[in-house]
């Protein structure tokens, strides 16, 4: 049989990944481009589709997938919005990159691809059932079903970002209250920690600070933890409570074989995730946790490219 | 093609409920016998299958499905335990039926069986995606995702009434605090409603205990409810609001094309169904609920048995 080829294209705000990859999720070529955030989705696609034109492989590619932030109508390749490029309105992506490449063509959203990405790339034994969970600026989710991705009756599934975890909590750009996001999105833990640092002085924290003009960002608090800042310690013991009531109910309503956490806090490891599982064994059920296997991404880089190009498969 | 028959059994705390169903999930023949709690499985299964031979169509059965509340090994057909037949301990209930019968036979919990049975009986157009919510005295969930049962990883999958909808809630029998049962489940809203009437008199619920010498249950509180009581009104707008956050975040997290709601208390029909949608237009994405459609079971008598039967076909 002839191998198949898959082109992954990740759409972020300030790059544009695109790789070709093979039946098994390996990258066998990969390269970028800027996203220039002021051009027409055509003028875009084109300059995509000419890099990636340049790849050795290009001419065995049998399908295209990309992977974009935002509201996307994946059963038609529409996005009706995306936060990275926000002139776009309504564009038929899918069909511009058909017309463009003569190749079959899949949109979705980036927590969808980046749950396929985790399956190929870091669930190495293909597990039946597998949640990804993005943590940075939001909080997203996708699902990994009988193994394939399940998108839902409108291809909303996976907001987890969105699930209320205490209805007590802040007002979220959803318009809820007390979402996951309002506790763990990244904005909200630096505001957090600001509000502990109001009445307390942590000399690490400040000497992080003061190098090259930083910011209170969970990046510097990491570093802080791992300085051993006690301030720093107690944002992520909360963020890993607040984390863990989120995987608990996770765990007891669909039972997944895996956890996989992704994107940038989710690098704090052990800071934000022994907290989380302390609250995931008080809040799951016992035979519900036993068999969920929680792990860090070690290609939280990759899984958008991958999982786009895999998009073909799903 | 030959007309395929499968035998459904429903092992309540009370009665067993015992079906010949056909394919499209339509009773055709049903009987009934008495649970006896003291009797060992093996009797209990003979008093069954006997039952069931009586049936005219038993012998075009193809096979047997098995649903029973607690804690199933659903891949094995074991009972680990059962609420309803406290004295059964690792019962091998699936191997004991097919010994008995030549037929194969198929256990899973009566909340999977529930939601089966909702699928066939409730939702007429074969959704891709239901929530089958079980409010009783407990609060169970099962799930259909791609037309079919979904069961997890250890079978746990659905345990909706156990996911946190507020920390700072009351401790559950589970061990966690503020899973939704301890909100909406039947005992917790009848001790919230004692806990109003300390402070405040009701003669509709009043006069409605006294007749019969009658308990505050649910079923009290409905008729109360129903009379225009202003207390048990605010008793369903508190349970329609917790079970309201409930929903929301199943349909963020999930994006089903149908919730069914069955059990006991979900016949309180609009007193909890509206405080629940409003609180779900508060807290869900709109383009998940704009396209989820919450309907109350007409069949909340018949989906264990219908479901139990159609669990060949999972």
């Amino acid at each position: 049989m002839p191998k198949r080829f898959y082109l992954g294209i990740d759409m972020g705000g300030t790059h544009i990944k695109i790789a070709v990859v093979n039946s098994e999720g390996k990258i066998l070529e990969e390269t970028m481009t800027d996203t220039d955030v002021e051009a027409k989705p055509l003028d875009i696609a084109v300059s995509i589709v000419e890099k990636a034109r340049g790849l050795k492989h290009y001419s065995s590619v049998k399908s295209i997938g990309i992977g974009i932030a935002g509201d996307i109508d994946c059963f038609r390749g529409f996005v009706r919005f995306s936060p990275n490029l926000p002139k776009w309105k309504n564009v038929a992506l899918k069909s511009i990159f058909e017309k463009l490449t003569g190749k079959n063509a899949f949109v979705d959203n980036d927590a969808n691809t980046a749950a396929i990405g985790a399956f190929w790339l870091d669930a190495k034994a293909k597990p039946d059932s597998l949640v990804c969970v993005t943590l940075g600026t939001g909080v997203g989710g996708g699902l990994i079903f009988n193994k394939k991705l399940y998108r839902g009756a409108s291809c909303t599934a996976g907001e987890i970002g969105h699930m209320t975890i205490d209805p007590s909590g802040l007002r979220c750009k959803c318009g809820n209250k007390g979402c996951a996001e309002t506790f763990i999105g990244a904005k909200y833990l630096s505001a957090y920690a600001k509000e502990l640092l109001k009445n307390r002085k942590s000399e690490i924290i400040n000497d992080l600070l003061s190098q090259n003009n930083s910011k209170l960002t969970p990046k510097l608090l990491y570093e802080a933890a791992a300085k051993g800042d006690k301030t720093a310690v107690e944002v992520w013991n909360y963020a890993g409570q607040k984390l863990g009531i989120l995987l608990a109910g996770i765990i007891n309503f669909v039972n997944p074989e895996v956890i996989v956490l992704c994107g940038g806090i989710s690098r704090t490891g052990k800071f934000i995730i022994e907290p989380a599982k302390k609250e995931i064994e008080k809040r799951a059920f016992a035979s519900a946790s036993k068999v969920c296997k929680i792990i860090v991404s070690n290609y939280t880089q990759k899984l958008g490219v991958v999982g786009a190009a895999m998009l073909a498969d799903q």
